[in-house]
């Protein structure tokens, strides 16, 4: 171990039968050794040695200044094949999210970031959540949570994400409106803008052009944005929602709050596909996720990308006390 | 005049006070004489030959070969100056839209395309409409409408646009989405594309993912979409928000039916902010617009830009019978 415990980044390997031992030895082989030695994969070093052979990458599994350090979770049935949803893979999905969670709440690392997991392998396995976002609240006890999706030129964080539409605006008060502000505000500061220009989206079309169409607008969204001003946060809104992802995509706002899962998602992956990062707010630890799925149709191939994780680690580094600036030296271009 | 009427496009000049002037003659001094010729502008001689003045042009009015031809509306207080609200430039706006309305259904002229009014002008003449749609719509005899976005790499077809999004949520019914598809659908092949490929977005995050997140997307979209494929469109969906407009944006559909406004227009703005034409279906004429509005804060200035009504006149010229081949011809960058 070369680094402070507190220092370090858990990365959880994922679904074993998915692309996350692919992305995760791309993605460490890329940085630099002083880079890659400040993380620890939670997962089977098996199925990572598999996933080094099928990258054809020159690089070693262990604790050598610059091999891939691994916190081995023994998991009965793996390693599994590439590409095949089983209960064995949802087990071991779950176990290294738990050990990475429990890693993190003693302090052992700073964070965790998590590479995908596939919800049917987590149900088939007995685990019934709705992903990592329910796990983790679970096993952190955090009781309110908010999506930040991340890219280089868009940041997004959502008043509400996995919800009808119809119970989306149902949950869009003032109340949540001001504590997304505040979550997303907190986040930001903490990734080094110490006055982030937030913007909130509206809404109804035109944020419901004075009534016209709607008055959740009026009603809802504008109160939840003066709260937040009063607090001395500079937040704009509501702003239309067709003008506000264009306008801080270019450079107007360092984050738009977006009232629903798909206001926030359909610019983000328009822009960003692939390369975005999911950064859960509201949790007691720092977790950072690659925004793509476990891709069983292009797992063991060797061909996934790695561009997304590469994305979420220096997004935990940002976060990590003293850590942020090591990765910024020695990874100029990442 | 040089070209028949049915292979001629009628430009309204929009709120005299606004951009349109300007960009209008911006748009035909770009274009070559043989184009240029087929346009026909409804407004206000004094108001151009201002703008002609004020971005420079070299360029005349009247039927000469290489001129602006210019169908004059006669209306009270005009010319007035740029940037200033009025009730005649509202007034004008509505006489621009009557005549050129009246000139397309008499077959005179093969399309219009519009430049952008205002509403509080127009409402402050006493026309009491929420834009051109619904004027159009008044003047012409049409019932149905539909706005269809179009940018170089995204065209999009909303379900519903100025509504509530509770509203449009209730809109969004099987019967709205086929009549969306094959409206869609009618206007492509129209365009040359004899299959175009249609993919519905969904309502919910994931299309509700089983009924977790809501019925909507089983119980009315996917109904309507299976009632269009019945009819043999090539139809796909419904597809999660979050993606489709990333794949048709990469080529995988040649148009996205949106449920709402914003769903549809989140994306088409944020890929084509002022270059996007907006079509109207439904009506009994062919009417294209410009994307952006009458900015008065710029108008008179002469930097507006042209390039939404390039592109509006590009899309009308595909709509007339036999005259999309000259454009083609004539303006290969364009």
């Amino acid at each position: 171990m070369t680094a402070a415990g507190e220092h370090r980044i858990a990365i959880t390997m994922g679904d074993p039968a998915g692309v996350g031992a692919e992305v995760i030895v791309k993605a460490l082989a890329r940085l630099p050794a002083e880079t890659r030695r400040r993380h620890l994969v939670v997962g089977d070093s098996a199925t990572l040695r598999r996933a080094i052979a099928i990258c054809g990458l020159d690089i070693r599994l262990g604790y050598a200044d610059d091999a891939i350090a691994v916190h081995e979770v023994a998991v009965e049935g793996l390693p599994q094949r590439f590409g095949i949803l089983s209960d064995a893979c949802g087990e071991a999905a779950f176990r290294y999210v738990e050990t990475a969670t429990r890693l993190a709440l003693g302090g052992e690392v700073a964070g965790i970031v998590t590479a995908p997991i596939n919800k049917q392998a987590l149900n088939a396995a007995g685990h019934h959540y709705d992903g990592h976002t329910g796990m983790l609240a679970h096993l952190t006890g955090g009781r309110k949570t908010w999506m930040l999706l991340a890219s280089k030129t868009l940041n997004v964080v959502h008043v509400s994400t996995h919800l009808s539409l119809r119970a989306a605006i149902d949950r869009a008060t003032p109340e949540r409106v001001l504590e997304t502000v505040r979550a997303g505000h907190a986040h930001l500061v903490r990734t080094g803008l110490p006055r982030p220009r937030i913007a909130v989206a509206g809404i109804n079309p035109h944020c419901g052009e004075g009534g016209l169409f709607g008055t959740e607008d009026d009603e809802r969204i504008r109160p939840g944005v003066e709260l937040a001003r009063r607090e001395g946060i500079d937040v704009t809104g509501p702003i239309p929602a067709d003008t506000v992802f264009h306008r801080a995509n270019g450079g107007a706002f360092d984050l738009v709050v977006a009232q629903y899962h798909d206001q926030g998602h359909i610019p983000i992956k328009l822009i960003a596909f692939d390369t975005a990062v999911n950064v859960t707010l509201g949790l007691p630890i720092d977790r950072v996720s690659v925004d793509h799925g476990t891709a069983f149709d292009i797992a063991g191939k060797g061909i996934a990308r790695e561009a997304s994780l590469v994305l979420a680690l220096r997004r935990a580094a940002e976060l990590a006390p003293g850590w942020g600036h090591v990765w910024r030296a020695t990874n100029p271009g990442a």
